[in-house]
């Protein structure tokens, strides 16, 4: 397997925390989102991943997946120990639900692809960029706080006592509203979990500064 | 089994056709997003939905579910047939990865929330607003058409000949995309699976025009 991804994506930060939950050490390759226009617009890059995003993952036979929550079910269907869903469906609707909440509500908004539009094609100041990103991090993770502190099944992560596919899409959340200064103190549950995870030698590795392309 | 959701909510849209694809017929309850400054903020709706969004699914013994491809495969978990998913890994990583194209990097980046944050909190006119709209849509379908034209697996559907997970899907998306006025000839085979999925009673019966709450 050979994973591309790009330090700061919080889609490919998802993957490298499930592939260290699992174990696994593929081969990796770095796709510089900013640099030169952005390596992802390269010919060779969007052969593997059309919609020029990372991650992509290419497995031995050279067959290709796109689409970090895809992936990460994907590792977990083939690789299923520790499990990152739990087994009861109403228990993994609710997991698979929390995930979604950050990765279809909040992260494609905000995207750097997103920020780009509104700043080039619609002329808005940094400040109103600034504003936007804060805006959509505090409709979602205001409605996850709600619907993870609620949540009977809840233990020492957003479900029960180990972590799994919501913890996993969490801490790369949590990482972006940091990076643009979002207040979180309305967040209390999900910052709890968040210190819990980043405390896992897995979520620490994934962490963007301690990977090789960190600028 | 009770199903919240809004004629044209192109994610509630998908959870219909799932349901009709599983002989399921839940009673149903209709959120009108638009009247009245949107049903979907009132205190009830709140408490079933913190995202205020559709399709929220209120299982027999009062749990509740959110996140339309979440509620799709707790569907497909609890009423295995016909299967919403093929059985490889891979594949199921193929269909997933297909319908969160959709479901992560078009619809929430096109939904009526941040259509009104163009407008108004933006101030941005009905040219820009329905530029950004046909955006989006061209990025991700042409995206799309690239990967479901080059899928081994394709058949006459996204993946083989039954339709699931993706081409649930790529229905409510290409109805959302023609509403809009995309020009949607650069995607020969979406439009052909689209065509095929709107010739099956599941498909037809769940479009937003033959819903009770429609205009």
């Amino acid at each position: 397997m050979k994973v591309h991804g790009y330090f700061r994506s919080s889609a490919a930060y998802r993957v490298r925390i499930a592939l260290n939950l699992k174990g696994l050490d593929p081969e990796r390759a770095f796709i510089h989102l900013t640099k030169g226009g952005g390596e992802q617009f390269s010919a060779s890059y969007g052969v593997l991943n059309p919609q020029a995003l990372v991650p992509s993952l290419v497995l031995d036979d050279g067959a290709v997946l796109t689409q970090s929550l895809a992936i990460v079910e994907y590792l977990d269907e083939t690789h299923p120990a520790p499990p990152l869903l739990p087994k009861a469906p109403f228990d993994r609707a609710v997991v698979r639900s929390f995930a979604q909440v950050i990765a279809c509500d909040i992260h494609p908004i905000n995207n750097l692809r997103i920020l780009g539009y509104l700043k080039k094609e619609l002329g808005r100041s940094e400040d109103e960029k600034n504003a936007w990103y804060r805006h959509w991090i505090a409709k979602g993770l205001g409605a996850l706080e709600v619907l993870v502190a609620g949540h009977a099944g809840r233990g020492q992560f957003c479900h029960g006592d180990a972590p799994g596919l919501a913890d996993i899409c969490l801490v790369p959340q949590i990482y972006n509203a940091e990076r643009f200064d979002c207040p979180l103190d309305a967040y209390p549950t999900l910052m709890d979990i968040t210190a819990r995870c980043r405390a896992l030698p897995a979520f620490a590795a994934a962490a963007p500064e301690r990977q090789p392309d960190a600028a």
